[in-house]
């Protein structure tokens, strides 16, 4: 991350400045805001959103899983101890997923290992490495191990294929790469066999609302019954495997959001913001509080009490309603928007680590 | 196609025997049975499903764009009068779309206004040509070239990549990549200006469900409005095109119908089969006829009215109710299922050309 020297000007759809540049390879990868690495600047956004907890977690493109062994396992452990810092400054509003250098089993198990005990809440995980899918062999060990040791994994896509160059433009990689890769990494599981070898006491999140496998359930589905050659080594239908996973809610459309739901079940779905990024939801919970689909017991399970199960946090009864809201709002909704706004929001909401600890 | 010689033994998910092995490069591709080029045989079946009458085409390995300029030609000729010799002995059940080498647009153009003038109904495209996406200035021209010969179109996905290998296991390809093309060509010709550019007469359809384009409007939306860069040259947010194309219902989950009928709209809606493919829907329609969220007008549509108007085909009033239904069901449902499925049954069905046409 560049913080000095020439910064980026503009906003770049933040809707504020931004002050330091996320750098990949030397070259400009993507501008930054302060929230990245200020938990004041992060909790006065919490604030605003009637938001009391978050789950942060490093942007997959610090894992430099393409390096050296060693090099590798440095980056993890300093921006581990980082986010450990942030959370530390947080007055426990923060609660931190490790990251691990899969590139190495064996590291990443110790790495996650040393993690746990120094505090952090469970790992975050690209979709896969290099051209190992979360099937693979060592993966699968990874995995034994982090429910061995009651680490909350949360999946995120990354290192998405250009596919010939076709993805390159317009930022298709995130509209179309991302869920392609998540829902590639949720059918490598169940037809590679992953699921039934690993433990059911494994907790595993996907985010963005799992990619595309909520609406394409249906067609692995029927392939999986018509087709001996599309079940892998799965050893049962792909909709036996539903309550073996999680998913967050960053989905962007009530519709989607009531699939989602409506698969997955209520229970299984946790608030989802990609904060503090443009990509984001923008008003952290807005899709999920104004959700017509949803009673109020799955809102609130959603906005919290399935992520503070999940990644094993307190949850909290209340929390300042939204500033906006104690303006804005007529008592009644007020209160509602306070209490389902209170627990840990969010799985997938990602911080780059403190710029102290950048390049 | 080979259709003598060794021949493949054994069913292949077809609940039947399979005549005749579908080859590729010279490499055994998949089984079919005679219903690819049997017109009784298709018509046996359409009758047991209460099927009135069927849009076909030729499966996608049959383009042959990666070949010369006269052999794509040569193909797509051959074919498409095979493709009309089956409807002149369907007793009007049978209804044709074209192919054409889209490798050569000129070539194309040529090739669908003969087919045209011919008595096909419209043209099956591939869903990119190698590594240009339908937003490319030839395909554009083709499609310019479509609408003022007002033939419909149906996109299929195909030729679908391997994702560095990693689509190459457990028919990946058909369950994840097919469905992430047909995605991708949706967001192609979104951002890259194509709807645009292309009259509002144009009649345009994707295969299964718009592949995972209705579940991923939501990002794809967001994504347009926080970043610029997401915005590629298109004049407006995604969801401004959504009455400037149609999808097929091959979705096998009423759940995902549900989504796709709220999201497009229920007269954007036409039934798919996949036909006579195992992937396909083995008992035609009957997702549609089930599902519960649908008004009876909209299953009409759906199973018939729409398809009959965006391909200029007769609308028939009645046909024979299904044979299982004749047998089981009582004189209401049956009466209903019968004027259900009266119509023009499919968009996506497809049927390789009779094996007097293939290598």
């Amino acid at each position: 991350m560049r913080h000095s020297g020439q910064l980026p000007t503009g906003t770049f759809g933040y809707d504020r400045s931004c002050g330091a540049m996320l750098m990949s390879g030397g070259a400009d990868f993507r501008p930054v805001t302060s929230a990245c690495w200020d938990v004041r600047a992060r909790l006065d956004d919490l604030d605003r959103f009637g938001v009391h907890s978050q789950i942060i977690s490093a942007t997959p493109i610090l894992f430099q899983w393409d390096r050296s062994r060693e090099a590798s396992l440095d980056v993890a452990r300093h921006f581990n101890d980082a986010a450990l810092e942030m959370c530390s400054a947080s007055h426990g509003r923060l609660h931190a997923l490790c990251q691990v250098p899969l590139n190495h089993v064996d590291d990443a198990c110790l790495e996650l290992e040393r993690s746990m005990a120094n505090g952090h809440v469970g790992v975050q995980i690209g979709n896969h490495v290099g051209a190992r899918d979360l099937d693979d062999e060592g993966v699968v060990t990874f995995l034994q191990h982090a429910a061995a040791l009651d680490a909350a994994v949360l999946v995120h896509p990354w290192d998405m294929d250009p596919l010939s160059g076709r993805l390159a433009r317009h930022m298709m990689g995130w509209t179309v790469g991302m869920p392609m890769e998540t829902h590639l990494s949720i059918v490598a599981m169940i037809l590679g066999g992953a699921f039934d070898r690993l433990p059911e006491s494994l907790r595993i999140c996907f985010a963005h609302g799992g990619g595309a496998f909520p609406f394409l359930l249906g067609r692995l589905e029927n392939a999986w019954y018509q087709r001996s050659i599309a079940r892998g080594s799965s050893m049962h239908p792909p909709s036996h495997y539903l309550d073996r996973f999680s998913v967050d809610s960053a989905v962007f459309d009530e519709r989607a959001l009531r699939l989602l739901v409506e698969t997955m079940g209520p229970h299984r779905v946790m608030l989802g913001s990609d904060y503090p990024f443009p990509l984001g939801e923008q008003d952290i919970g807005a899709l999920v509080r104004g959700c017509g689909h949803l009673s109020d017991i799955e809102r609130r399970m959603i906005l919290g009490g399935n992520a503070a199960s999940f990644f094993g946090v307190p949850l909290m009864q209340q929390h300042a309603a939204p500033r906006h809201q104690v303006v804005a709002t007529p008592p009644p909704l007020r209160a509602q928007q306070s209490a389902l706004a209170a627990p840990v929001s969010h799985a997938a909401s990602r911080a780059t680590a403190p710029s102290d600890y950048t390049p």
